[in-house]
């Protein structure tokens, strides 16, 4: 039997990046970005007026004048024209490109204005004066030049890139396609939601979980379901193997008689990886890879082993085959809050209540939990900690990896 | 000027829950629970064989026996029979209901199996009797009993909280209905993503970012652009404040002779509920209610101040009306990694890059930045820490909230 360190590292052999597909920008929110987004021009592309209020000449200020005559307004949106008079000031919007001959802005808060009666002439009168020259303008290519990287490829297309996508004019952009997974569940005790089941049947709901999950991880998802029947399984697999990039199965690999789906499989021509792992929930995990290159997950039928694993061992394979440049997320370190022992020479993965403590902490509590049955315990969790197989007991204040899932 | 503390009370006040609808379970995937949900039977809803193998009478073990004949196999799904001798075992597949006489299970790992050439009748062998009685029996109601409250109405439903539901057949459930969100930008300067712009202008990114951010705290959004025109501005806007429950608008807020936003608002009969907070970025902060129940967030145009002002204010806002029940989750503790000053009385809302750092604590690195204009700042930041207005100076170490973005 593998060590889950080893399932890792085969499954990890599988990851290709999936094609590149090209989207109008506000389609592509949530992608990963496969090519390099350079600046267009400069970033500020002109020097901008950071205040509304006037701007002038410093050079007038240094001279002493605290009184401008305001030759005219200048709106955001509008072309710059020159100011005409060097000791005049142009009355000016944020967001206004700086007019040539002007090169220090003074806001709103600083100024009194008069219009004298005669001529109709408006003054601004400086109150406040500005500390130096370039005050309140953000100068063209302060933040970044023309030609500057500003999103490499790899990057996860969130709002912040979205916006600096669309100011540098990216309206078509080369994104990952989003991987399509079947979610499958077996067994001939399920039924479905609407039914009412018998005494010793359940409803189906390993199904939807995955399903729900894998969306969250950018996945397109379709559900399926078969009884525990070979003919039924022979029949219908193959054209999963085929249209999806991984096929996401729970039920069916244990020891158990109804248990066909490893045989299944390896007569539809998919190559197993392994089957078996060291350890709890999850021993019976099986994975394989067929000739098409979709990847089968076949794990365990139990809620909570089925959960573990997927969080464990398919998500990150969900968004490695997105995001080729980076190194998946992975789990996060958290700070064990109460004593725990584990006798099993196996990973356990414990699950737990991630607490941010006031301190900066993440705290890790663990949950009272009825085995890889308790479907409901999932509920009052919201990660699970990975106890490495050799050690047997884990003191309060322990530092070990935490998958969040929630 | 209102507080930074002040104006989120000022906001909550306007919290109302949004009306229920009700969804197929599917389709009900990370919205808001609006009723609670018990168990239709225990959990499990039989004594349910935990392992595949044979099921015995334990007094038989006790009593020395070794080897039980296989009076027939028993798959999971099919109704379970009585045991017809209590020195004899039934071969059982996981998942299945516990046949009446017996109830120890002993998994296959643990046994070996004969068949008697005179008779055909198979045998099984104990080669390591299980230690109790029950053993690997889930038995009924261990996990959960009929009527015990299983999803309380304002639950969120995840991966594993459809999975109850689905348990329990709750095939239709009543979830908040999704915000309606119109994002609004402003601006003469701003031209379309497609266009080319000319040296004083920019293109329009603002709208993009509001609405993916809106979308990630489950909203239904659409997207707006209005030029600085009074009466296109009063022509457009009443529909969105009748047809969406909040406007969020970016942009003609500040001072300047074309921020019109706050007087059309008022004449369209948006009550102003504060304008101006004492915070950077986004000091000229504007927010309103509409008779319509509508209210307005008319963000400043600057990117950085839109986004933080975003994040600070609205998402919180857009999760607590489809969340009644629940506080909102809000800004979490982090360290900050390096010494902060800022003189401005002035809550200031920092950018920074939070680690999780190896002893479980999470490290707030400040970002530099170049001012709320500098929009590519934001790339490299995944949160801002909110440093309170009265304090100047913060050491390493201080442990600040973070709002997170990303």
């Amino acid at each position: 039997m593998i060590s889950a360190e080893q399932a890792t590292q085969l499954i990890a052999a599988t990851i290709r990046p999936l094609p590149i597909e090209l989207l109008s920008l506000p389609l592509a929110a949530g992608r990963v970005l496969r090519e390099d987004l350079r600046a267009d021009r400069d970033f500020p592309p002109f020097n901008r007026v950071a205040m509304d209020g006037i701007v002038v000449q410093y050079a007038a200020l240094e001279a002493g004048q605290t009184e401008f005559l305001v030759e005219r307004t200048q709106f955001a949106g509008q072309p710059p024209e020159p100011l005409q008079n060097p000791q005049a000031a142009i009355e000016i919007m944020t967001g206004a490109s700086l007019p040539e001959g002007a090169d220090t802005s003074i806001r709103y808060e600083d100024l009194t204005f008069r219009t004298d009666e005669t001529t109709g002439q408006r003054y601004a009168q400086v109150q406040v004066p500005p500390p130096r020259a370039g005050h309140n303008i953000h100068p063209r290519a302060a933040d970044r030049r023309q030609g500057d990287l500003l999103l490499p490829a790899g990057t996860v297309l969130g709002p912040t890139e979205l916006a600096v996508a669309a100011t540098i004019g990216a309206a078509t952009v080369a994104v990952t396609r989003r991987p399509r997974v079947a979610v499958v569940s077996t067994g001939d005790e399920l039924v479905p939601i609407t039914a009412t089941p018998l005494p010793h049947q359940i409803r189906r709901s390993n199904g939807l979980m995955l399903q729900a999950a894998a969306d969250t991880a950018g996945a397109v998802t379709a559900l399926f379901h078969f009884n525990d029947d070979v003919a039924a399984l022979q029949q219908g697999l193959p054209a999963l193997l085929h249209d999806f990039d991984a096929v996401v199965l729970s039920g069916g690999v244990s020891k158990g008689k109804a248990d066909f789906l490893p045989e299944v499989l390896r007569r539809l021509g998919v190559e197993q990886r392994f089957h078996e792992v060291q350890q709890r929930p999850g021993k019976p995990f099986w994975f394989g890879q067929h000739p098409s290159g979709a990847v089968v997950f076949a794990l365990p039928g139990n809620p909570v082993s089925s959960f573990v694993n997927f969080y464990r061992y398919v998500h990150p394979w969900l968004q490695a085959v997105q995001h080729p440049a980076a190194v998946s997320p992975g789990p996060v370190p958290a700070v064990l809050a109460t004593d725990v022992s584990f006798r099993p020479v196996l990973t356990h993965f414990l699950l737990v209540r991630l607490e941010d403590a006031p301190d900066g902490r993440r705290l890790a509590h663990p949950e009272r939990a009825g085995g890889s049955g308790d479907q409901a315990s999932l509920l009052t969790s919201n990660a699970f900690l990975e106890l490495p197989a050799e050690q047997e007991h884990f003191p309060a204040g322990t530092v070990l990896p935490a998958w969040r899932f929630r």
